[in-house]
């Protein structure tokens, strides 16, 4: 059934195992598709459509061209109490980094902080999903990432960092109903998926967002190729610094690979460091979680400014439309639903009830 | 001698003696004196000045009037392997931050990776300091600071959060004569600093950078009175995770404080958090290191963008001014060198040797 939006509504349990059935017959094992489904899902219901339920056709197909590997052969490796690294033998992302969260937690819990890096997955998936993991354990969570570059770099010409993101969460009361701070931001300006929407609508770019192909600022869709960085050396900065601290330091270098002149350095793929910081370790978890929820609180309640939609923190506003989307089931764009029904068509797989 | 510019210029040994001197005589002891002047010596020698030599008089006064401890009682707590808690007790941050570097640097080196708290210092100085200080140690440092409310934050109506850094630093080959990798970013478009010099010399403000009281963007310096947060949302979500990672981690927190009804909570102080992540638990130290060098060198030769001054990664530009001020001395702005002489006059410290 469709709404006035052409969307059709999938609750979320139904819609997570329909992903997990597709990409079990994609070749996954069902432990492994229940998990990568699971995030997929995760990000579609807090309405982050860029990561969420278009990209089960994505992995079916990165699956099918052997892009991603069906069969992972993940590999723990640990020479320190506090660190590790997963080579993650080009797993879907949610396989690899759901596992790297987990060990990050247990060893963070006895050590006080530990870290997990990630080699070579063939596509992160949301990287907010992991250290929403770490901060659902009662830690907080950071993750870095570093991608195939696809951004500005200040006074470079052409793309030459990623857009590799920062993810920071930080849980939160329970009790008093607040959902965690989870802040998963870009080194961009602006997503690449902008640059798309405002093409596909004829809508001008914000000014300093975007850049045509040999780096100069545009505001004209048609023209812009790439994302500009954050505050153009601060973003850089920082996105050439994630590379650093995760694909060089897991020892799966992508940028001086991709800027080489093997083509096997422009394969796709993408490395990521996990940390897990126990409050326990820092003064106690209850004192923290009381904390945070006085620093929430009184965010909340400072005067708004006039024109602002309420004052909100990261992660929030995602939380709110989770549980709305909770209740209502997850809307699937007519696009998406159509990949996805021709997809269960193709393998046997029975359509989600829809809402 | 003055300079043309009207600066002398000090080479940065005799710059390092006098300022310690006066530290000393300001009532620090001759270890803290020498650890607080090597951190602004080292600002000052790379060129910046906002944390360089005019922190020494400034320092003195808040010894002076007792905001800062001259005799503090530093005290670590840990009850984990790879965390600890460094209770500054309104310690300049040079002395606690050095001293929480040094720790984090040493059990990351069992660890893997460690993570050391800072709890109220009166002020942190540079926080490139503390992480280039791991970096100088061959692992990679990671550098929150949480303040006071000084900035915008998205939807709030007047100064909400602090301007935050993050740092982060890289060691590199400096067999290959490469300067770290050296982030050190606050979470606002532009420094206050930059606020208080456009109004000095009635030159607009950038559009978007800075804010009227209520919180209303202005580019009129003589309206504007807080810089805006980094990009908006993502800059406000930033400041507000590291008081979280900071100053609630290590249970002194300022946002809430500062926004409540007790004075008591506007008392200047600052907290931060020092991560240090060793690559010989990664996949080796010197694997590392070669692909630090890669990526960077890689950087260096991607082909400049047309009106660009070149390509540089973080840091790289303030070694360089570091290496000519050692050679040729370190410029003191005419009317800090005033309150250098005044006070070197007060507490009978000689003037160093200028160039």
């Amino acid at each position: 059934m469709t709404a006035a939006s052409g969307k059709v509504r999938v609750p979320a349990a139904e819609l997570r195992t329909f992903a997990a059935a597709l990409l079990e017959k994609g070749g996954l094992s069902a432990e492994h598709a229940a998990t990568t489904a699971d995030v997929f899902v995760w990000a579609a219901q807090r309405g982050v459509e860029s990561h969420g339920i278009a990209r089960v056709p994505a992995y079916l197909d990165l699956l099918a061209k052997g892009v991603a590997n069906a069969s992972p052969d993940l590999a723990l490796t640990s020479t320190a109490p506090a660190a590790a690294v997963l080579d993650a033998d080009r797993a879907p992302g949610p396989v690899a980094l759901t596992a790297a969260a987990a060990e990050a937690v247990t060893r963070a819990r006895t050590n006080g902080i530990a870290s997990v890096g990630v080699r070579e997955t063939v596509h992160t998936g949301a990287i907010g999903y992991y250290v929403a993991k770490i901060a659902e354990a009662g830690l907080v969570g950071i993750g870095f990432v570093a991608g195939m570059p696809n951004m500005g770099y200040t006074g470079v010409k052409g793309p030459a960092v990623a857009t590799s993101p920062l993810a920071i969460a930080v849980p939160a009361s329970a009790e008093q109903g607040r959902a965690p701070l989870l802040l998963d931001m870009a080194t961009a300006t602006i997503a690449l998926g902008k640059i798309r929407q405002a093409k596909a609508s004829g809508t001008p770019l914000p000014e300093g967002a975007a850049a045509t192909a040999d780096g100069t600022p545009t505001t004209d869709p048609e023209e812009a190729v790439m994302p500009l960085p954050l505050g153009g050396a601060k973003g850089s900065g920082m996105s050439l610094a994630f590379e650093l601290l995760t694909s060089v330091l897991v020892g799966a270098p992508i940028f001086a690979a991709f800027h080489s002149d093997d083509p096997a350095g422009r394969k796709h793929r993408q490395n990521a460091l996990l940390i897990a910081v126990d409050p326990a370790a820092f003064g106690g978890s209850d004192r923290f979680l009381a904390d945070v929820e006085a620093t929430l609180g009184t965010l909340k309640a400072l005067p708004a400014a006039d024109d602002a939609a309420g004052v909100h923190y990261p992660g929030e506003r995602s939380a709110a439309t989770a549980d709305e989307r909770g209740a209502n089931g997850i809307p699937v764009a007519p696009k998406v639903w159509q990949q996805l029904t021709q997809a269960a068509a193709e393998k046997g797989v029975a359509l989600p009830a829809t809402l």
